[in-house]
């Protein structure tokens, strides 16, 4: 990404030179995708009660049998399209996915734990990573493999210490564990951001002068980076909401306030990206920003547009990487070029998925009790020991942010003819694909286990629980406009009274009413 | 199009080669275009009131301020980057544009004016194609330009004759003169479909064997291709409206929907390229049966989101074409190429400019008398003089469906080496600047000279009159869901009572009622 990002953008498509007559198979391949994207949300919505799947695992099967028939009925041929390319994911899907988490996480419940979240998505990314690289480094020779060098090593550790919670956040009820379910998003979140950058910042490192200072070089930029960032996504976001205050005050178009919105969302992206800046957390923050303020100041019909379209994007696009990544399993020039033996493959898999399992435990279970030490000072609800595990549990499956860093690392441009790397790849794709049919398909059993009232009505009023859907109360939505429901409301309430409002946030809030809202907009 | 637009599609993405730091200008460009849609969106907005710009107008002319400054900031350098690519143009912008044309169209109003609409957007367009290519072919080497076959004359005549209504259609008022706004809105639209059609007739026509039942050709290869894509626009489209509503009965999800309605739309596009139809006219009527349909099948909040969302993309679709063609007027390589003296060029541009006018006026006031002939008999109201004047306007501009067609005619994946050839692509570009800055310039102050009352509350209202605002009146949708108020509902209803009603349309009413809205959904 960065600097690599560039290459596949739109406007490059001008200076792609193209035959006419003899690719006729591309406008097939957007019809199959197009085609085969519709059949897994038809097919997701009519498994939605299914115990053990969820549209993870159906896209995830449906791009497998439809990568099959693809390659079967073009004889091996044609497998190059379906391969996965990280510029696509890193210019096109991520962008929308991290924009609509920011723009409807629930604010407060987010920055409440947002200590407890930092410390799984930064300090847990860290003590993973140390645990999946130094565990590669030490056990991949004993099972025949070598060739790759210190770089290689530390990649991994990144590559496998970056989670996809998609999974667990699709059964998981918001309403019923508020803080449970906000932990495991904030962290999801802060885990992309965290690895990519620390991906750039182990790339960067300079093997052939390594001294002892490196690791607070990848620490200072880490924080640099993280803080720059974040301050970018803000100053977007709250440029956003001073034009649409300034420019839209009394006449209000719908078609130019979503656009204008969307359009200076994945600015922000793309010019954190230009500026060498992480656009995850950039456009994480933006999105944050705009559904506190910018959304305040659009007519009504932008603001239920604006909340279902993003969902829909993030939705599309979620659907579209577990597709593309079931597709890519197919892609036997990788397996052709691998080259590696049967058992040295299956000890590949079984030592990346074990330090993933220990490398996660060590950093979850430790975290929680630091976490529940500091909390118990201030009151706050504790993380039981149930929720830890799934809090674990939630963090297992490997996703599109794995494959796309394993392709930069190990291929260039997609392509790579050297059999240690081509295995690196197909063990990335292999393990992605493991953890989440495997522990994926097991996430709704445990979950109804470790919290029983997870099992009735699961379904009925799955819509009612989505942030998304309580546009209809907009009242609620002062300080967390993505509210959810009266339940949520009665508890906030009690909770406002039962114990002392922190006071970094009271402090906050009176800044916010005083300073902020009347300039960029808020309720009134 | 049809067999060429696969090349440039979303997967070929995967199979092209990129460099890494060597091209980090794409970056750039894509943050600029983002940026610059953006701030085409605030002026846009800002000069709504004013009495002579428009958005299209608004957008060019930033375009090639932009394009200016880059070239010079490049140093020449990055014209490459700014060139018009007509792949990009019909798999993504176009699509979304005539989709919602299709989704906004007023219903009733379009199909009692059907067969004027198809006079003017099918007959008109044949004649205007007679004319420009006549014209072209007796003119051209009277002031200095050879070097074009027949087939080059007969794809002029069609370059130049898709017109663009865009800015007619943001100047006139919906609810005041309903019948012109349909007649303009419809051929529009047909006469992208006609002139696309009838271009690719042209390129299939085999001129070594010409023979005098070449035309009957032409005329039977479009009416097959306008009756199958129709057909396969409105399949999809009850096919879509038939999932939604057998899948979706009981427990709406707001995603799931507004992602298969957006989705099956695209595909139909594809699906009638890949079959080498006409996407345009697909991709139309699968609007049209969509909105009536399937529109009536999904939760509150979709319809919301999926009005506001089709007008929004295709709003950004067309800011983002004017932009294209406002900063591709500065590539300079064809200019370079073109190598035409300054009198031959002028000559042509005159040449051109004069036959778009006297084609149009060729068919437009002819085919409304003959029209007003017809309706005289069924009581209809007639195009007054007045109305047909703003036709033969709203007709002059020329748009990106020109400039689309030029490239395919007269470049190879955009580039040519060939002086006559680029000739043609630089008065291309020219036409339609001329055409869309000049004309467009004076339609504001023609139309209020020729409609009074539009002078008056044509901005503050601005919002009402548009199809897509009058959400808030879901009852008004019954047969022309994007019926636009009050004032609107008197005046169908008092013509309800003052006239028979076709019997066509009762029948079809009837059938409708009793056989289709049971099976794929409507109002209650």
């Amino acid at each position: 990404m960065r600097g690599r990002i560039g290459s596949m953008a739109l406007l490059s498509f001008a200076s792609f030179v193209f035959s006419d007559e003899t690719e006729p198979s591309t406008v097939v391949s957007v019809s199959v995708f197009v085609a085969v994207l519709c059949l897994c949300i038809v097919v997701g919505h009519l498994l939605e009660e299914n115990r053990w799947v969820n549209e993870s695992i159906t896209a995830i099967v449906i791009g497998c049998i439809v990568g099959t028939i693809i390659l079967f009925s073009s004889k091996g041929r044609n497998s190059h399209i379906l391969r996965f390319n990280e510029e696509v994911f890193f210019i096109y899907l991520l962008p929308p996915i991290i924009f609509n988490a920011g723009f409807q996480v629930k604010k407060k419940q987010f920055f409440q734990n947002f200590l407890t979240i930092m410390f799984f998505g930064v300090i847990g990314v860290f003590i993973s990573f140390a645990i999946i690289s130094a565990g590669c480094w030490w056990l991949f020779p004993k099972v025949g493999l070598s060739g790759l060098d210190a770089q290689d090593y530390l990649a991994l550790g990144t590559i496998f210490s970056s989670t996809d919670t998609v999974c667990t956040l699709q059964v998981l009820r918001q309403e019923e564990t508020p803080r449970l379910y906000s932990l495991v998003f904030g962290e999801g979140v802060v885990n992309d951001a965290t690895s990519v950058v620390l991906f750039n910042a182990i790339k960067k490192l300079d093997f052939s002068k390594l001294e002892g200072w490196a690791i607070f070089h990848v620490v200072r930029d880490f924080l640099y980076l993280f803080l720059t960032s974040t301050a970018l996504g803000i100053a977007t976001g709250l440029l956003t909401a001073y034009a649409l205050k300034a420019l839209y005050f009394g006449r209000h178009s719908t078609d130019r306030e979503i656009a204008l919105m969307a359009l200076m969302a994945y600015f922000s992206y793309m010019l954190a990206e230009l500026l060498q800046l992480s656009g995850i957390l950039t456009v994480f923050f933006c999105g944050i920003v705009m559904s506190h303020y910018a959304w305040h100041n659009v007519s009504e019909s932008s603001r239920i547009t604006t909340r279902h379209i993003f969902a829909t994007l993030s939705f599309i696009a979620e659907t579209f990487i577990f597709l593309y990544v079931g597709m890519d399993a197919l892609d036997i020039d990788k397996w052709k070029t691998a080259k590696t033996s049967f058992k040295t493959l299956s000890g590949i898999y079984g030592i990346i998925i074990s330090l993933v399992l220990v490398g996660r435990a060590a950093f979850v279970f430790p975290l929680s009790i630091l976490s529940n030490y500091i909390s118990s000072k201030s009151e706050r609800q504790l993380i039981t020991f149930k929720h830890q595990v799934i809090i674990w549990w939630a963090g297992l499956m490997r996703g599109a942010v794995s494959i796309a860093l394993a392709f930069n690392q190990f291929t260039y441009s997609g392509v790579t003819w050297n059999p240690v790397h081509a295995t690196m790849i197909t063990s990335t794709v292999v393990v992605v694909l493991f953890s989440t049919v495997v522990f994926g398909f097991l996430t709704k059993p445990l979950i109804t286990a470790l919290l029983p009232h997870h099992s009735q009505e699961s379904t009925d009023h799955k819509d009612d629980n989505m942030p998304k859907d309580d546009i209809a109360l907009p009242f609620l939505s002062a300080d967390s406009s993505a509210g959810s429901g009266f339940l949520q409301a009665k508890r906030s309430l009690s909770m406002l009274l039962e114990r002392p409002v922190h006071t970094i946030h009271a402090y906050w809030r009176k800044f916010d009413d005083k300073y902020m809202r009347p300039v960029f907009g808020g309720p009134n």
